[in-house]
């Protein structure tokens, strides 16, 4: 395990000599030492291997230093040792190249994450072009702009150079248009080609995320040259060749396995898998990802109108957009916008993607005030009804967020589809059976509750009618909020909690002001 | 594109010669056609070939049949054909092997959850052990659990020897103990040991999804014999071999393009790449899956104490875990329980899963209803108060959820740390700057509101300070629960949105009714 051991101390002569000693009796293989000293203070950077918990190794070290008033930090590579390593970044930049060597670029980004604007801007322009290949395709639009317009145009371009073309399609999609145009006219002929190829497909889309650094041979060539081709081709694919007919046109996949288990003369015609699914480039990469893991497909053909391969969808890209698909449905389903590295965003950004969704739900929440407020005379009659209008609001809202993740969740997976009318029936009779037996217990529940809390028995009777009517309405609501939004082409997972609660909000109020007006006011 | 048409039609002499006519005018190429007849009414399936919509060779079809009283469906397998087959099938179990034939396993399992418990249990014993392979493996416990109930242990044993030896044994975990031994006996030896090592890795540990199959060899071995090693066993991983020593320690992977890319002759030990990280069996599987994205890790090794190979995380496998996570998560935000098959889910474990989360809602919710209660005085004096009960307390829940999701999303990308105090402080700093300005906006919103509906200023300045107080009280703790809940290890997605908004609801009524009772009641 790689440990990052950072230490402030008061400097003196033999220090490291002492601290590196200390940490070898710890048990740790010592990679990299680096220090620095100012104004009577030293600082210090381990980069050891050790079959222990960093932790320990901090302890010892301070134990071992403890006359000297050393600050020991010590944790993997990652946010733990990014915060210790920062600060020390930011004051002797130069580091970086030696941390590089040890650390991957996900790690180095976490350090520079760290550091405010300015400094992360100049800290960017020192790295290799490997390490910021690599923060380029971390896969954050905010990082890349930022990245990319601190290091200029032609760094820029070296580092595209060394990631995927599909990979550095990405990257260029996500800068501004005018470094775009530039770093494109940057790269060397062929990439260039190919970039402006891949550019043409939303990133969102198959031809988005496919990449065409794969083998392609016709059927007429031998099994012999298709491993020399995996062999000499430095490909993003290695376990699986294409083979296209002279039209470009997809006859199959062959696998590596089937490859070194034929005759090295067997022609490729004879071995090709035709491929049980093919998808257009402009499908959507959910899409393509769920027809993927429902066939167990490892490597998704896309091919155009004509048939013809324009690249292959690998199962690692898509666990990536998996990760990022998931992410962005946490935000939405919590009513809080786009994705956002929250680290670097900034705070007025962060507000920005959530007010909308406040307002609209005050708009929604001054109807529910304006219901309150025409039954002011019941209210002031009964001042207990309103005693339970958190309860009642508070149940409706939550089974609504019930019901609907409950079918989201079923949508997402692909087991009942929007537009089987069974499958939708089948929700409708599903839901309401469950709601009849949560609505009986709620209301049974509540009756006890206002009872016991009001003493008033026509209250109570308001109460538990509008709970058992809520749990049902809300129920129903909720399933069929994220079907709609399927069947009109939105994302179900916009379905948020915040929406589905102030929906409820409405009706329920509606429903008990009328209830308990007719129960409580006769009095 | 495969389409699956389905018709019922009265019955007469040269329909199926009519119907096949038309499909293929309209451009299909008929794969298979079956039917049967009774009653005077025909039912014919065509699966088919077509470049074109499957409604389109719908329509062509119904056009063709138009003096018939046909009913025709059309659809890609999945849901959609899934319906129009499910009856058939019922009907006449026997069509099963010739869908088979055409059908994945997938496909097949969706035809099979239309039906009912007594049917789908039938048809399970008609499938071939290759189709009742892919359905166990579909990755669902309570198909896998009703399937291998329905068809015996002999019959379940020879399906799993088709699967990868982890996927048998995560088929093996999700049965019942008795009717898990029984499989177990009936395996081949060497199947047997294999299962019964990885039977001790919980299923959602890095042990539970690593795959054994994989091509190892020593470093004194040559390319020429990994490459043979691949093409000879049948193994899971075909791109990657694993390099050990005379003990089974780890010593490093080498991929099928670095092997190509070398001589036959020359030894492994020379081409070896230490892997940058490893990950102990009982590693969380989530956390396993961090680090390969992180790190872009396509094969992780899991290793024991002693650094001796035990297998490899395959990113492949890890699409399946997140995609499974994913839905587990969206279940947990919404309250609504673990993970269940929609379809075949029973109405009661449905309101199982759910009601305890909706009792817990009121118990807090009744701490409210007493709150208020208490200040029954409040709003018989001032029954306006009431009106905006919902909306102060809707706002208090959708801030809070708000936050939480937002932190929850950074948690889960890795880009904050719990354990980085760093990150803890600069969290409350952002989201008490967020917090201030939303709280500021929606203060003055809701004043304008309140003073337009109630007409009464006292009125409006309660609201408007309630509402100001809340979004901070509400961002804040919404922010930290997802934090707190990783440091006491709870999985931070249970942070629900029922259980904040429900938390809010309580702090809120405390805000509000103080708040009001000083502005309002003095009057």
């Amino acid at each position: 395990m790689l440990a990052v051991v950072t230490v402030k101390v008061r400097d003196r002569r033999g220090l490291l000599q002492d601290a590196s000693a200390a940490l070898r009796a710890a048990g740790a293989n010592i990679l990299a030492s680096l220090g620095y000293a100012g104004d009577g203070v030293a600082r210090l950077v381990f980069i050891a291997e050790s079959p222990r918990d960093p932790r320990e190794l901090a302890a010892a070290l301070e134990h071992a230093l403890r006359g000297d008033e050393a600050e020991v930090r010590a944790g993997e590579p990652g946010p733990e040792a990014a915060e210790a390593l920062a600060g020390l970044v930011a004051e002797k930049p130069g580091l970086l190249s030696v941390l590089e060597a040890y650390l991957a670029p996900a790690d180095i980004l976490d350090i520079i994450l760290r550091l405010p604007e300015g400094e992360r801007r100049r800290l960017y322009r020192f790295l290799s072009p490997e390490t910021l290949a690599g923060i380029l395709d971390a896969g954050d639009e905010a990082v890349a702009r930022e990245a990319a317009g601190s290091v200029g145009p032609a760094v820029l371009a070296r580092a595209l150079q060394l990631l995927d073309p599909d990979e550095a399609v990405d990257v260029i999609q996500s800068l501004d248009p005018r470094t775009a145009k530039a770093v494109l006219s940057l790269l060397p002929g062929r990439a260039r080609d190919e970039a402006a190829r891949l550019l043409r497909y939303p990133p969102d889309s198959a031809g988005g995320v496919m990449t065409t650094s794969v083998p392609m041979l016709r059927e007429d060539q031998t099994v012999q040259e298709a491993l020399r081709a995996i062999g000499q081709g430095d490909y993003d694919i290695k376990d699986t060749i294409v083979v296209l007919d002279d039209y470009g046109r997809l006859r199959g996949l062959v696998d590596v396995g089937r490859l070194l288990a034929s005759r090295p003369s067997e022609r490729l015609g004879g071995l090709v898998a035709r491929p049980r699914v093919t998808v257009p480039p402009s499908a959507d990469r959910e899409e393509a990802a769920r027809l993927m893991l429902r066939y167990g497909i490892n490597r998704l053909p896309v091919v155009d109108g004509e048939g013809r391969f324009l690249g292959l969808i690998a199962m690692e890209d898509v666990a990536y957009v998996l990760a990022e698909e998931a992410a962005e449905d946490i935000s939405k389903l919590g009513g809080a916008g786009g994705p956002e590295r929250y680290l670097t965003a900034r705070v007025r950004d962060l507000v920005a993607s959530r007010l909308p969704w406040l307002l609209l739900v005050y708009a929604v929440g001054s109807i529910t005030a304006t219901i309150l407020r025409r039954h002011e005379d019941l209210i002031e009659r009964a001042a207990l009804v309103a005693a339970f209008i958190p309860l009642v609001m508070g149940t409706g809202g939550n089974v609504g967020s019930q019901a609907s993740s409950v079918i989201l969740r079923a949508l997402a997976l692909g087991e009942i589809s929007e537009s089987s009318r069974r499958d939708v029936v089948l929700v409708m009779l599903k839901e309401l059976a469950s709601a009849a037996a949560i609505g009986a217990a709620l209301a049974a529940a509540g009756f006890a509750l206002a009872i016991a809390i009001s003493g008033d028995l026509r209250v109570a009777v308001a109460v538990s009618a509008t709970l058992g009517a809520t749990v049902v309405i809300a129920d129903l609501v909720g399933a069929l909020l994220p079907i709609a939004a399927r069947l009109v082409g939105v994302d179900p997972a916009s379905v948020s909690a915040p929406l589905v609660t102030t929906i409820m909000d409405v009706l329920v109020a509606l429903v008990y002001v009328s209830v308990a007006a007719r129960l409580v006011l006769p009095a």
